[in-house]
């Protein structure tokens, strides 16, 4: 790629150019030289968005919905952003879900923002890649940005890491995935969609999840509620959109939301500073010590004893 | 806990003792003083057991199975330590899976040793904590292992890290859980058992699911098949039991089991490393320093500029 004018790029983001935003983006993503001096540069201009992630199993409809919701606040006239996260497979680098239901109809609105984004199958740091791509989009001006992905695993965690406030989408038929998606899903919703709420046992469905629920203890007095949608023919989603307005609400009292945001910083920091000072720690010297255990003394010799032995000259240099 | 004999402890894990096992894991998972001198003294004896995952999603049958093919080793004399992992939620630190059906069979049997371990939550190192349990089975002398876990997300590409042999478990009504499951468990597998096989459906989950596997590229020259079992009647165990030795057979040809083996071994020192430094860096200094940023400046100072600030004094130490 040619040399990125810094200082060009950052004032055409700020003045919203669509282009600019998205070669920043670009760039951010996959970390070209001066990324985080892109970073530093617009580090002034983020703080006013709202992101909100979206998530759910595969089927429930997370496009449309989103689709419909930013429809919603565009009619407020507020700009959003769409960041569309693509799991792709850990082992093989490849994309997973080609069946998204892409956005068709807001691609011609000048208020919106749509991207794609994948995993990489390197969910480490997927929180942090989700944060800056949303930070570009914030020094653009986007008011409103929503996550929209696929449940599976960590994923969905590090979405709710990234965003405000989380929504989990799920369906009638989806009584198993209530089994399967304890694990995760169940603890980062602040908001449940109960979505194609026409189809037979949604009713039902609300009950066992509303029990569900009613069973976990909340990190703070907040206590999600089950929505019914269906998002196809536009019901039910301005409820949702003024229960994301509650839980703002809610998160701007006693401080909870710089709180929130302030733990997603902390974490990110900690993120960075490890990335760096492992890159620095295993230089040419410590690879070949490594080299050799593997060689000549991994039977002797436990990993502890080794990762010992490779610390003691940090710690000397204290 | 009162004051670890190490020097006891160790000899009476070696010369197998159930109590002293139990009680070393014990001290392990807790990471209790000594823990780390306990792995190191027991790490001449580790590396003669063969490491078996079993994952799939709730209700493929994992813990019937898992109990099924235990007894085929014992059938041929061979010991057996079964690993439960059950997932915990990352939120409240509870158990999530309370129905896991335990193996009652199996607990009078004095060559299977068995050990549920939970997640905690925090994903990160499970690998090298199913190991590490591993670890102190093996130098007890239990030949076989086998780590039994639902697959939910990280979990299963953890065990898979820890196992030499990989098995995903699903069931004739999966359907959807293919597309949920492209995520990781297709390529986590070495042997997929298609479960219940005798339900509607199976036939067509076997086409369906050869055609996704015939899709991935490979790794390795290995192209894992697909295998029916009902194990609630004892039927198909035999033959995956087959398909594991032709795979710990084809791992043995050009070294690749040693090579998996390694690559573990270094993932496991990089986290090792990675765990102390940070202990180290963050002292009290530094963590002052992030209070002021996050009371003063994280508005004016990107992230990482405030991570590039505090690792200065680091470089400068090199």
């Amino acid at each position: 790629m040619e040399q990125i004018n810094l200082k060009k790029l950052q004032q055409e983001i700020i003045r919203g150019s669509r282009l600019a935003t998205a070669r920043a983006i670009t760039v951010i993503e996959d970390e070209r030289d001066g990324f985080t001096d892109l970073l530093n540069s617009l580090h002034k201009n983020i703080g006013k968005s709202y992101r909100i992630g979206v998530t759910g199993p595969p089927g429930a409809g997370k496009s449309t919905f989103t689709n419909q919701l930013a429809k919603l606040y565009r009619k407020q006239n507020k700009t959003v952003g769409i960041i569309a996260v693509d799991p792709t497979s850990p082992y093989t680098g490849g994309a997973i879900l080609g069946d998204r239901v892409r956005m068709v109809e807001l691609t011609s609105d000048k208020g919106v923002f749509i991207r794609s984004m994948a995993t990489r199958g390197n969910l480490g740091g997927l929180a942090r890649r989700a944060t800056e791509v949303a930070d570009v989009m914030d020094a653009a001006g986007y008011e409103i940005i929503i996550y929209e992905t696929v449940g599976v695993g960590q994923i969905e965690l590090d979405i709710a890491e990234a965003a405000d406030t989380t929504i989990v989408m799920i369906v009638p038929e989806g009584g198993d995935i209530i089994q399967g998606m304890k694990a995760g899903l169940m603890e980062i919703g602040d908001i449940f969609v109960l979505n194609k709420a026409d189809r037979p046992g949604a009713d039902r469905m609300q009950k066992d999840l509303e029990y569900v629920l009613h069973l976990r203890k909340p990190l703070l007095e907040w206590y999600p509620k089950v929505l019914q949608t269906q998002s196809h023919k536009n019901i039910g989603i301005e409820v949702v959109k003024e229960e994301i307005i509650n839980h703002e609400q809610f998160l701007l009292k006693d401080n909870q939301l710089e709180i929130k945001r302030d733990r997603r910083l902390i974490k990110r920091i900690r993120q960075l500073v490890e990335k760096e000072m492992q890159s620095y720690f295993w230089n040419d010297n410590r690879k070949k010590i490594l080299n050799e255990y593997l060689l000549n003394d991994k039977e002797s010799m436990s990993p502890y004893v080794l990762s010992e032995n490779l610390l003691k000259e940090l710690k000397i240099n204290e």
